[in-house]
């Protein structure tokens, strides 16, 4: 499946204008946002091989996710030293906690759920990151956006191809159908605060 | 304060002959189980990482050991994949249990002793991964030992930096030498399943 096949199973609705606006206007909160994001999905990725130890692909995989998050991750702060904007707890939007309310409970619906869920996830990264890649006025800072797409476009095939390497295809095709309608409903109303899944 | 010097302020014991006896006897297990322990220790840092978002030293240094933990958790799956050892779950041990429950609930004390606690079971690791370098007559395989012992000693000194850029020195080798005591008490009986900590 390409990649933009993947985006629109991924993605039913795209992200509004208001979204962008929103983030071009507090670039320095987004950015802070985006730094907990990195190590939000570092722990992701390490939270499934801690699940599920005996899967061997799925080990595999993850540990280079993992890894490539905490290199973002570093990379974000960086950003954040050069911009002089301290590391800061931030409130959270409800979108990751809506998701993670549709994970079902039992395995192996669980296992399938946790690998959509992180697939949307990182598919909307992925199209939040083009947005502002395409609209930040500060050059630089657009080109480092550019650079992180690549990796999140792959991170959204790579949990595609564990959700159909461990169930069937059909199964896989009608749940990510599912929780996508979800993924798209809990960013229809914007969250008053700047954040990338706001 | 030089490595040597630390590591006596870590390890008040050092590991009985039988716990080598018993790692050599069955190195394929310890492979296992060291993959395991590499998985933690990222966990760890990660985990570290998520509870001070705003202590900047902490978490640029602690994405640095979770970066290497991940390394090395491919590598030691390397290893496994050589040996055809399946990833597998493996019993615990009591002792990692045993030093959490020394944790202290309430901050910044807890701060300390996570930061302690992680530096005492690098510290160990370090000692054992050596030990295993020493002892292990399989060539290749005390060579990749030998290889990881550098960064387990660089971690339990990066552990013991963070507690006295925190906290006060006088304060911090106090609290360590009363969980260092803990930690070789908890080694003290051999755990009956061949573990790192065991």
């Amino acid at each position: 499946m390409t990649s933009t096949l993947l985006t629109i199973k991924f993605l039913q609705q795209p992200t509004s204008t208001q979204w962008v606006e929103q983030a071009i206007a507090n670039l320095d909160t987004i950015l802070l946002d985006h730094s907990h994001c990195e190590r939000k999905a570092a722990g992701v990725a390490l939270n499934l091989i801690f699940r599920y130890p005996s899967s061997a692909k799925l080990v595999r995989t993850l540990t280079a996710i993992a890894q490539e998050e905490l290199e973002h991750f570093e990379q974000v702060n960086q950003w954040l030293d050069r911009r002089d904007i301290p590391l800061a707890p931030l409130s959270a939007p409800p979108y990751a906690a809506g998701l993670k309310a549709e994970i079902r409970r039992h395995e192996p619906d669980r296992m399938l759920d946790l690998l959509l869920v992180s697939g949307l996830i990182e598919a909307r990264s992925h199209e939040r990151l083009g947005l502002l890649a395409a609209h930040c006025p500060e050059v630089e800072l657009a080109q480092f956006y550019r650079g992180l797409m690549a990796s999140e476009a792959r991170h959204y095939g790579i949990y595609w191809t564990l959700a159909t390497t461990y169930f069937e295809r059909a199964v896989v095709m009608e749940r990510l159908e599912s929780l996508a309608a979800v993924e798209s409903q809990l960013l229809s109303t914007l969250y008053p605060e700047p954040r990338i899944h706001s």
